[in-house]
């Protein structure tokens, strides 16, 4: 296990109707707040008008900005910088998913910083002060950035999908109720079981030895991930298994579960060059490139690979590790399939004549020597045979 | 899973040599602070001098107060309030295990509160301002106080142990070292063990339903506390064990395995009149109590329990249920001998004249309604029988 420093200060309060508290959870926390949120979906679920009932109820001012769309854009964050700025809010409240949530971590980080934000994200410039506290109020378990330090903000006038981590990123409250996942569309579960199952296996699969705990940690929570959005397939309205997802889906990218280990992230470089394209859904796309990447290098660490295929799986234990891991990854694919996934490039609707070079290219780039890392390192014409192997 | 709010901004930070950085780390957070500490291990193993380097490097004032004992007592509580209001240091540097910990933490919060300490333990009171903030060096892995909002402090005067609870208790930095630990004896790794697991059996065995994920957290830890123990029963020197074993105790404890749980703490309260009156090893108390707790209490939730002896203790799944379970209490209690751990009272050096309805007595009485929660609520008399299976 290697070294390492964990600071994790959100307050995480989790249960049917808790939302109605964010009057009283953010009291004497801030003058004024943004409230930032996506389409028209919390306007019509009723959850918007409860929030700002709430707000009223506890005297805080706000201002607004809607809109947040997948895969948020730069745009919108300069948007809701200026605004804040204007208006001089001093907390930023998003009420959604992982999107208007890494949306209101660039906002909150853009409003304290001296430069330009999207050199944040580039890695021109680091952060100058600290970022405005952010508060969420979850709609879509997926990103697990309720309780990350991690914000992934697109710039569509340079087709880059990039990711900025900080640990004054993680948000200074978040709010977690399994009710109000009831009525996401089907897809939408399954993207975001497919999300928090790949920020395990960013961790999980590592050549950082002497882990066991991380691993078996790692293992339980993949195992019930697959277990409740197998059920949630079955039962939408299965409201203990929405808590069961939602609270894994946390655990899954808080980092609890990568400590000490060594860590890839080269499945989301490779998928943030598939949404910055063509605007994909990150779990679809996480759906395609997983089981390809995992073919790519599972030779080099084959251990890893076999007991993830026996522990999580459910694969028999044998000699024949070939096997047992070709079985593995088999029945991660009939996973995602009966999850109503896409398999390839042309079921997430990528065409045919996709420049996968120059996304392999891109994803390589923002890597320190333009290696991608993980239990076997990828150069670029490796990244590009993998999005090869997924047409 | 009940409603939950979780909060724990403790900074943690892990590895060989790191308390080397203490000083670095508690730069700008304190003015003078003192240094507390139990025997003279750490003056004999050099940590001591390390510690007053470090702070003296980065220019950290302070001053000292060693002498902690096992089941750490309130007379030295109150000295180090003393002391702290005179010398006016703002912040507790704890360097020991967990009755090191828990005395710093009883002094920073005597320093800050109007009235008596002890009466914050007896409930007769209510903390009336935010504690000093309290840093850890952790020699010891056991009680999981170096990240738990927990402390427990002995009153001779009243023969009472008790605990208090409060989430400003949770330190603000904690630094653990895996090499510290390979010098420790072995029942001091024994009882810590058995202490870590005991936590997590405080959560686990509940009554709540729909836990999955935190079932598959809690015996994902059992598991790696027991293989790990096993392996450090043979093998004291194996540094990377202690890292899996310490670092298991502190998840052991954070809460993590135990949000939205209903909990019991029954057989900590029972080992407290235990330690309370012969200052018997907690760890040691425990061993003896779990086993008879269990047998107590298993029929009013044999599905937990048979959960458990499958996966946790590698009984093989079965219809019949009482066979099941019987098989998982008889291979911990097998586990226990494995370490060298006590089965009985006597072998604790408890006399055969203990007065065990006075300790069922104490122990209900800090509960509400005299009763002990759990799988199966205790009464006194009840609780009197756990004590007398002991024997």
């Amino acid at each position: 296990m290697n070294h390492f420093s964990y600071y994790n200060p959100t307050r995480y309060v989790f249960g049917h109707g808790e939302y109605q508290n964010v009057g009283k959870l953010l009291h004497g926390r801030t003058k004024k707040l943004l409230l930032h949120y996506g389409g028209g979906s919390i306007k019509r679920s009723g959850l918007y008008n409860a929030v700002v009932n709430a707000l009223n109820d506890a005297g805080i001012a706000f201002i607004e900005l809607g809109g947040v769309k997948p895969n948020p854009c730069l745009e919108t964050v300069r948007t809701g910088i200026a605004l804040c700025r204007e208006e001089q809010a001093d907390c930023i409240l998003a009420v959604g998913g992982g999107s208007v949530i890494d949306s209101a971590k660039a906002i909150a980080m853009g409003c304290a910083h001296q430069g330009d934000v999207w050199k944040l994200f580039t890695g021109e410039e680091q952060l100058s002060a600290p970022p405005l506290p952010v508060a969420t109020i979850l709609t879509l378990p997926a990103a697990g950035s309720e309780n990350s330090p991690n914000t992934v903000i697109s710039n569509p006038a340079t087709n880059r999908k990039l990711g900025y981590g900080h640990e004054l990123l993680r948000p200074m409250l978040s709010i977690v109720c399994p009710e109000l996942f009831l009525t996401l569309p089907q897809e939408q579960m399954a993207y975001g079981a497919c999300d928090m199952l790949c920020h395990i296996f960013e961790r999980y699969f590592t050549n950082t030895p002497g882990t066991e705990l991380t691993d078996a940690l790692c293992e339980a929570t993949m195992r019930t991930i697959m277990q409740q959005a197998s059920i949630l397939r079955q039962e939408p309205g299965n409201e203990a298994a929405w808590a069961q997802l939602a609270l894994s889906g946390t655990i899954a990218h808080n980092n609890i579960l990568g400590l000490g280990r060594e860590q890839s992230w080269t499945c989301h470089a490779l998928e943030h060059e598939l949404s910055a394209v063509y605007d994909v859904p990150h779990g679809a796309g996480l759906a395609v490139i997983v089981p390809a990447y995992f073919d790519a290098v599972w030779r080099a660490n084959p251990g890893i690979f076999a007991q993830w295929a026996v522990n999580v799986m459910g694969v028999s234990a044998s000699r024949d590790t070939e096997r047992v891991v070709q079985e593995g990854i088999r029945r991660l694919r009939a996973w995602y399939r009966e999850l109503g996934l896409p398999q390839t490039l042309q079921e997430l609707g990528i065409p045919a004549e996709a420049d996968v070079a120059a996304m392999a290219a891109g994803a390589c780039s923002v890597r320190a020597g333009g290696i991608l890392p993980g239990v076997k390192a990828l150069n670029q014409a490796e990244a590009q045979a993998v999005f090869e192997a997924c047409r």
